[in-house]
């Protein structure tokens, strides 16, 4: 069924109104009418099923069916911090992240990433990641859309630590190594309920600079398997291994 | 260091030498000499840090100074089954499923693909699937190439079934079901070194017809996670789950 996400001032006593692109979507996309179910998902509440009175052009009328229990949340509060890349990169990783459940995306401007961005296009640029993070979450059939942040330094990354209850950083030199730190050693830690937050290089991987930073703030690094994976691929894996431990092993 | 995967052929006592593609590499596009090191993987044998003798327009000669003790292939062979899919999506899952270790990729034709190729275009694509699968195996360290094989209808995937210790597929309904199939249930009974062949559906999932053959087969459904993922994505989730639990929790 299709889903979407609705601001808390446009939901009365078991009544939704819905306006905008996703009004469009319903009468011009996918036709809906009186009588049509949707899910419309409250900012806290969370999912209800919905039933639309009236499609005008200034709203879809809805009654609130039943407020359904789902629970589609990780149950780790994931903060994925990556490096700027080069072409749609962020971009993949905020979808498919999204899909995988992160809760938050912060980008991060480093030493060796290639791309740059351009200081007056940041917020257009945000933006764009925030709707993909939208669409990603009606898809996936969450109940959260993760909020993507705006480019920050690494030194505000380390500054946000308080915020978490453990620190990660991938670290490709790790899979190089004999003796690793594995993946498990960390997450085998982790309890549910709580909040990571974990830096991804970008292309080039972090520098010597960086390596130092994140070691004396006591970031610790993370193996994720013995291969070598793109920037685009390592948070995927994270999080979908996360997943595993905490939604399909539980 | 720069890795290239040799033909057997070129092989020989403590020597091996370079031709077509990966010579030009090395002379153009990484201007290396006599004197500079590189890793050649023998199909066999495996990887061996190599010093090059000279270079040509004819070959680059090299001599073997060691064979590398590396592991970085996950202990599980991995068969990733995927519909055809619209775009570049199976580029896609060719690329980063290489990365995450996958052994082998079957594209097949699905009830609900979308995208249909067409006959004369089949072994140009795979080619072109073929190229990308042994670079990103050289990106990510690995000592094995995936093989891509041409496209499959469903029943000549499921006349497969013989060569491998366990077949499962990828089933979406699993993830909105209250009583679902953990992977984790499905993953428990797997051992190291066994052969697992896993089928994905495109865009539309899998049709009822191609359910009710895939459990008349015996395969066993999987669910990855609660949330709904996409064709690209499932595949990425179901490999790094596989990882994190042979190569990081063991």
């Amino acid at each position: 069924m299709q889903r979407y996400f609705i601001g808390e001032e446009h939901w009365g006593h078991r009544k939704v109104t819905i306006y905008g692109e996703d009004l469009h979507h319903i009468s011009r996309v996918m036709r809906m009418t009186s009588g049509d179910q949707l899910i419309g998902i409250h900012p806290e509440e969370g999912p209800a099923l919905c039933k639309i009175l009236n499609v005008t052009e200034d709203g879809a009328e809805c009654a609130v069916l039943e407020w359904l229990e789902e629970d589609k949340e990780l149950p780790i509060q994931v903060t994925i911090v990556a490096g700027l890349g080069k072409g749609d990169k962020l971009e993949h990783i905020v979808q498919k992240g999204t899909e995988l459940g992160a809760f938050e995306f912060i980008p991060f401007q480093a030493d060796r990433s290639v791309a740059k961005w351009d200081k007056k296009k940041v917020p257009k640029k945000i933006q764009r990641l925030q709707k993909i993070a939208k669409e990603a979450s009606e898809q996936s059939e969450r109940s959260h859309v993760p909020e993507v942040c705006t480019v920050h330094t690494l030194q505000q990354v380390s500054q946000l630590k308080d915020r978490y209850h453990w620190w990660l950083y991938a670290y490709e030199n790790e899979a190089r190594k004999k003796e690793h730190q594995s993946l498990a050693t960390r997450l085998k830690l982790v309890r549910p309920g709580e909040k990571v937050i974990v830096i991804f290089g970008p292309e080039g991987g972090f520098s010597e600079k960086e390596v130092s930073h994140l070691e004396e703030k006591n970031f610790l690094s993370v193996r994720l398997g013995p291969r070598i994976l793109r920037m685009e691929t390592a948070p995927l894996y994270f999080l979908s291994s996360l997943s595993y431990v905490f939604e399909e092993e539980r």
